[in-house]
């Protein structure tokens, strides 16, 4: 099933196929406007742990939701869904160690584990590209590149690590307005980090991103950084947790929720 | 040692004295500006459920810090602190039970306890009062009064019960000033739960509240209903968890915060 069959389906009607297995693309423009969340799903024994990670780092790891051991409801985000089945890609690590890409874990579900859901860019970029921002990398549909900065996140038990973020080259009269746009929504990731200074939280060559493509950046650019949902992915992963499955990359978790229904003003 | 010789002291000196039990009242109008919070103490067999309680009922239970079992540090609120002595007066309750109220808990710790610190709407009190709001309770210093609601929590294993709110009688050309000033800080109950309608969320006389002295409404006064941080402290007591220690009313946590460091805009 391709992407552009899902435009005119409601939420309902693309998760369901998405839970059929008809659908197993990325959710990059897919349902517009709703509220996609990074997927962790670890055991109990270390669940604890890790929602006090959250809690400690608001900003890489703004917690929408999260189920009690062995349910795979999103109580919260979407009563109805299915967290084994309803992300069109999955990943299994064991020990730390990629093993399967499955797009249903519900041959590796088991009673005890917990799925977090965490907030992602994707709800200020709607933001951003509704208010009309000229940003060309959202006017191209691009997705913008991750950079590891140098500042640490509160470590807690086995989770730590720096924080990942995404940079987007603001036009300089608009950054203003790109602060107020994002800090808007703290469930999902909220204001940025840095704005104007990469070498300030370590980065120092904009032109080699981690992770994505390098955007170029027009003489009137100013490089903003936001705290990015693959923080608590790479920390949770850094851990080597006996278990772990994550959404795969660009497969996200499609809620029941508007961004604006998030919005704090 | 009266409040008033709190008055020019530093918020450490402030918590020392405290901590060496010199002062044991209450902190209402003390170290004015920074964030007060409840307390809530439970042991780790429930402290999941009781962290996800708080997620999913961020209203009444705003999560501002939560401690590792075993440690009496909240981290994020005042890395000096101590929870076990920095509380003027706690109270300590086994299967639901009141057993004391000591103003030190050294002796009731234990390696598997869990510190929940949540908000307190004296924080966006604190926003009316700088915000020159001409509210009559404020200025007599007084503490609103708190109902029970007929709106439930969203239960979460042994945890379950009403929303409890403080009710603010507020001139009715001032209400929404009142919201945009609460929704401010969302970590300290946000903006209202209910305006203008007691009956809508089942407070039918207002002249008895469950806690407090009632408020004379004047005839331009509109009834305006915020979530109560009263509200985790009912829920963990109703499930009779067999150990529970929280802070007595009014004797709340001082913490390093100013309360405007908290403002989302």
């Amino acid at each position: 099933m391709q992407k552009s069959e899902l435009q005119d389906l409601t939420i309902h009607q693309i998760r369901q196929h998405i839970r059929e297995g008809a659908y197993t693309s990325d959710t990059m423009g897919v349902a517009d406007g709703y509220v996609q969340a990074n997927l962790v799903i670890l055991p109990k024994d270390v669940a604890f742990d890790f929602l006090v990670f959250c809690q400690r780092n608001p900003k890489p790891c703004p917690l929408l939701d999260v189920t009690l051991p062995g349910s795979p409801t999103p109580e919260l985000l979407a009563p109805g869904a299915d967290l084994r089945t309803d992300v069109p890609r999955y990943r299994v690590f064991r020990q730390g160690e990629l093993v399967d890409e499955p797009t249903d874990i519900r041959s590796y579900w088991r009673d005890d584990l917990v799925a977090f859901l965490l907030g992602c860019s994707a709800t200020f970029d709607n933001a951003l590209r509704n208010a009309r921002m000229p940003l060309s990398f959202l006017e191209q549909g691009m997705v913008p590149p991750v950079f590891e900065t140098n500042v640490q996140c509160l470590p807690v038990g086995p989770f730590h690590g720096p924080i990942v973020a995404t940079m987007r080259p603001i036009p300089d009269h608009l950054v203003v307005k790109a602060v107020q746009l994002s800090g808007r929504f703290p469930s999902a990731h909220g204001t940025p980090i840095q704005v104007g200074y990469p070498e300030k939280v370590g980065v120092t060559d904009l032109s080699k991103p981690k992770y994505g493509t390098p955007l170029v950046m027009q003489p009137t650019d100013v490089p903003v950084f936001w705290a990015c949902g693959v923080t608590p992915q790479e920390v949770a992963m850094a851990s080597k947790t006996d278990w772990m499955i994550t959404h795969a990359p660009g497969h996200m978790f499609l809620s029941d929720r508007h961004y604006e229904q998030d919005a704090v003003v």
